[in-house]
């Protein structure tokens, strides 16, 4: 399995991803899920990806060739966020059906999601949600932030925390949090993290993040997280216990 | 869709369940889903149930109409609180049974779970998990608390604090922090929420609380553990952002 996020906010966006990939227990390997294009001053675009890990590997495969190969549609060429997302969806369509059916017939999925975020030139930064059949969706003021993976866990400190007008390094913080949950109740989602921040109309990615297991922050972000959190439980007000009604309780 | 969660510790088990179910979203309604049989001083068992609406009241009704019949085995006959698992299991799976084709051609599933936990006699309390498929687990010192339905919203917070000498009002609340959890990033649970507490050997259940949306004690709840997760939040160490590798990352 795999948790990734994106954050979306006034002043820019945070990506974040783990690393874990398992097909079954005893296949379990590190790959990072998260992968830069861009010129500088020109265009930025991150992909987290989540899935089928041949898919997104020939996802990510296709998309360099077609750079090299100066395609009239490419993640260099495209002229908007959202003509990359279609393009992305047609070529992440494209990867799953090729060995689809004896992919289903072993009782597997090809199927692949995409968080793809940054921004082109003078128009505004963009995040989307690419899903397996291709179509996408993007985030809103309403809805900030998009997950892909084991998103349930992380998601509940993302709700009460996330507001446009955050500060950027704040929601990366949040990011990690919401990843450092994930990473304490499922064993299919582990670092290491990878962290990486994009400023509004920077057109460079201005921070990146690599932390390992054994990372010092990590662990005491960890450490620090896990204690606040029971500090804030032991503060939760008390109640008083009413009375059962009486008797077997009929439909 | 339903959240409910069983805590069993040295001190005694707790229960706590939510009122929403919905068949589609223009059919939400308020059900309870907590469910208690007994007699003072000798037995005293709980269910708590997720699934198939339908089947869940059929399975409840059974087991009070197998009470009325005074059939060899039923809640307040079976002599072990794995037999009245095996015994849920067994009626569970035969009323899935009963509609079962029609229901899966309409396109749902009369599938049912179970949490059921108790005493009986001078035997320990006992919690278990009833699958569709009417076999079960146990609750175990490494594992204390068994959910079902919507369960991974709530999961975290009960990672974090449930111990199996801690103070059984300690757990309850723990249990209330779960379930608002869950009510927050999920619009398919919602309040009432039923609370229920049973002190080891006891023989009787010693507290119930059932908690509306507009109930004070719940939104004073709400606030503070918003308000304390937030400062928790704020209190996150903060880090120092390195250099994002230069280039575009081919695989």
């Amino acid at each position: 399995m795999t948790y990734c996020v994106a954050i979306s906010i006034k002043s820019g966006i945070v990506f974040a991803s783990d690393s874990r990939t398992n097909a079954g227990p005893d296949q379990v390997a590190t790959y990072g899920k998260m992968y830069t294009f861009g010129r500088e001053g020109e265009r930025q675009i991150a992909l987290l990806a989540a899935g089928n890990l041949a898919t997104t590997q020939a996802v990510i495969a296709q998309l360099n060739r077609d750079v090299a190969d100066q395609t009239e549609i490419n993640v260099i060429t495209a002229p908007t966020m959202a003509d990359v997302a279609e393009y992305l969806g047609r070529v992440t369509y494209a990867e799953e059906q090729r060995h689809n059916t004896e992919i289903s017939r072993a009782g597997f999925t090809a199927e692949a999601s995409f968080i793809l975020g940054g921004q082109i030139g003078s128009t505004p930064p963009q995040l989307f949600l690419i899903y397996p059949q291709g179509n996408f969706i993007s985030s809103s003021e309403q809805t900030p932030f998009l997950q892909i993976g084991e998103t349930k866990y992380g998601k509940t400190i993302l709700d009460r925390i996330i507001q446009l007008d955050m500060d950027l390094d704040e929601a990366a913080r949040c990011a990690l949090v919401s990843m450092e949950s994930t990473i304490k109740s499922n064993a299919t989602v582990g670092p290491p993290i990878e962290l990486l921040r994009y400023a509004v109309n920077s057109l460079c990615f201005s921070g990146y993040l690599h932390l390992n297991a054994d990372n010092p922050y990590l662990i005491e972000l960890m450490h620090a997280w896990d204690s606040r959190l029971r500090e804030a439980f032991h503060q939760v007000p008390h109640f008083q216990w009413g009375e059962f009604p009486e008797g077997v309780r009929f439909l």
